[in-house]
């Protein structure tokens, strides 16, 4: 039950309120508190008295402002939770949203859990991740906003990430750390338990002294953080962007074996700087041997079109060509990965064109012929210019994901989070840790 | 008047077909050929015989095919255009786009024409940006897709555009140059002129051997390109979306002074994110002087905010605290540009609320802080989640652009195509040739 806590309230909406934590009738485990500054001594009494496990402060103006009394105030509340036995989150932060609990600090967000957790010390950003990552279908067991994490920190929350069933990947954002020596050895740990995906906030001059205004904490060297996220096997990202596209190639690819790249899309130009994208993010573009570039030359007219790779071609959209073609590539040596860019918006050029066969019919291409071809398929999309394109791709990525798809915005950032995943698995190989791949039971069974 | 050509049809849809251009009634300046490779030559004859100026084939089949009979057709229709005194447009592309003239290759195109002009080597890179670079306000004179550039090529329409009095900004995608040295006195004359941006394709390996699949074009070596984009100063670029955000900075945002930004938004991890990007694109994020920072305090509340920049504050919202803060910041010497973050989606939140009045005074607030800082600002929006939130940001987008201000879709794009665009500035100063701005006539009057 939710017990609401107001001294001035009796009842609103329905819902009875008591005046403090304390005339509660039954137990309480977790509080949440939203409630100015200057009652949160109060407070921390009742929660004691109460038994209370675990409270999230909502509340904000303690170290974070710069002021030494707020900082003062901070530590005086700490002591108590601890004399008492009461666990913080925060204060200064957004809490927790565990989906399966139903417990969530976003009215829209959904309650559908999935196998990701999600550490921040930012509740925009958490909220940033929460919203937009299940468009792609990736969905959380925990996500903890973190705040000025008196007690509980960064560390625990990570400790508990990796030993957590529920959670088969971990990514966070970071701006600094409490205490090195701990969260050195439960990063290793982690990371070699499952993938770790983190962006650190103050990476250079100008974000460490906004971190500082932030969250008050010291960001730290950036070198010294780089060393540890290497000697880790973390992958490490620069924004929210990349965490979603490396958390969502963990999600839905399975391991990748090397750095090649097959990219198959439409247009000479397209592939021209798709090929120039690929070399940039670091993943070669290997030509298709000439005995299979004849096999497809079997079934891919010669007009405006090319199979040397990228492999320009239409045939996405011709189930039987596009099967036929993931085939031969099955039998290419140096590729390790496809890229297929699917243009939803191709789907409109056609008056009447009945819009949900097409995404439907484009996804179930999309799987057989990552089947077909034996290695992870992602699939790059390209922005919507429109709200009813944006529509159906908000659609189709669904239904990709349902499908098992790693779907991506563009075709840069598929190759981008290729370049940031694929050498994980490889380290974790030289490493001598089995492979990893997403448990059985969270992969989609189509 | 436009005349259809079949030999096969006498009439459709209303219109009277002719069966040859020698049989059209009246002179004709400009032929578009959309026939199989084989009628070519035939259809030169008529031209010539006809007093045709200019043919644009759209028909592809010849030198790209990489087979010796094609390449040999192409050059027998050049022959004859040379003989005849008509200048050909491809073969193997889209052609042109002039809104002014109401020609065009997409039926959905604007007819609102623009200052800016852009050259292709890729008639679908053409496509994408006359498709998106309107969502942003950014409208085109003369819009080109060159293809196999038998006869009119890059340094053509290039030269071209350095003299068009309709075009003020010149862009282009190019993959290979037909005639190195002409380019580069063209060059020069242009990016003298006006600003001039292009992504060359073909910058790595793999996208050089994709060039060559596509237009038969040999990308030559990128550093001679890098080599004589430096000596022109033309700003180049990486991709499409930079192309696009480039011309974006130059269309509406004014010369900018300096390399130093001040970033406006709401957010500790947002504001950490975006100080790394900044510095991470070579733009310093100066601290606001002390005394500023006391100002600014004087109006922003200091919980959950920060002054020190990047600014963290709720205050574009607050019409009138947005002008005093932008007050401020005029007076902060290290400050040339800011970039304000605008999240419309934030119109979303409360129920009922009156979206288009939001959007119509987050518009005027941005206008009059620019006017107010006495610096370019650029606005930062963030992703949209849903299709109706990306409905009111294409409307944002095109009050704003109306309004004469520069929208980008992340605040990482707008930073990096502030460090993009402002070195054009200051290397134009350094090499003592005028400042350029855009004339007065294309800048909004509000």
């Amino acid at each position: 039950p939710i017990y609401p806590i107001n001294p001035k309230v009796d009842e609103f909406d329905g819902m009875k309120f008591y005046p403090s934590v304390r005339d509660v009738p039954g137990p309480v485990d977790h509080v949440i508190s939203s409630i100015p500054s200057g009652g949160v001594l109060q407070l921390m009494d009742d929660c004691v008295a109460k038994g209370v496990r675990s409270v999230h402060f909502f509340t904000a103006g303690f170290r974070e402002t710069g002021d030494a009394e707020r900082a003062e105030l901070e530590q005086q509340v700490l002591a108590k939770a601890r004399a008492g036995g009461v666990r913080i989150v925060g204060p200064n932060c957004m809490g927790l949203y565990v989906p399966e609990s139903r417990l969530s600090f976003g009215d829209d967000f959904p309650m559908r859990p999935g196998p990701v957790a999600f550490i921040s010390q930012s509740g925009l950003n958490a909220e940033e991740v929460v919203r937009y990552a299940p468009l792609r279908g990736v969905y959380f067991s925990k996500v903890v906003s973190i705040g000025n994490a008196v007690d509980l920190n960064e560390s625990d929350f990570l400790e508990y990430g990796a030993e957590d069933p529920d959670t088969q990947i971990i990514a966070a954002y970071l701006e600094g750390i409490k205490d090195g020596p701990r969260f050195r050895r439960v990063l290793s740990k982690a990371s070699d338990a499952k993938p770790v995906v983190i962006v650190k906030g103050g990476a250079t001059g100008a974000g460490t002294r906004a971190a500082n205004s932030h969250t008050g904490s010291l960001a730290g060297s950036f070198a010294v953080w780089s060393g540890l996220v290497r000697q880790a096997n973390v992958v490490a990202v620069k924004t929210l962007e990349e965490l979603d596209d490396a958390v969502v190639a963990f999600r839905f690819l399975g391991p990748i074996s090397g750095p090649g790249v097959a990219i198959i899309g439409v247009g000479g130009g397209v592939s021209v700087l798709a090929a120039d994208a690929a070399e940039r993010a670091g993943l070669p573009v290997p030509p298709i041997p000439d005995d299979l570039q004849s096999e497809l030359r079997e079934f891919i007219p010669i007009a405006g079109s090319s199979v040397r790779n990228p492999i320009d071609t239409h045939a996405l959209h011709d189930h039987a060509q596009f099967l036929k073609l993931c085939g031969v590539l099955s039998r290419a040596p140096e590729i390790h990965s496809l890229i297929a860019i699917a243009r939803i918006d191709w789907a409109f050029v056609r008056p009447n064109a009945d819009i949900n066969q097409f995404l439907a019919q484009t996804v179930k291409s999309l799987v057989e012929g990552q089947r077909e071809a034996g290695r992870p398929l992602a699939v790059a999309l390209t922005a919507p210019a429109k709200p009813d394109v944006m529509d159906a791709m908000l659609r189709f990525q669904t239904m990709a994901a349902d499908a098992g798809l790693a779907v991506y915005p563009t075709v840069q950032r598929a190759l981008e989070a290729i370049a940031l995943v694929w050498p994980w698995h490889r380290e974790r190989a030289e490493r001598g840790l089995p492979a990893w791949r997403m448990p059985l039971e969270f992969v989609a069974s189509k």
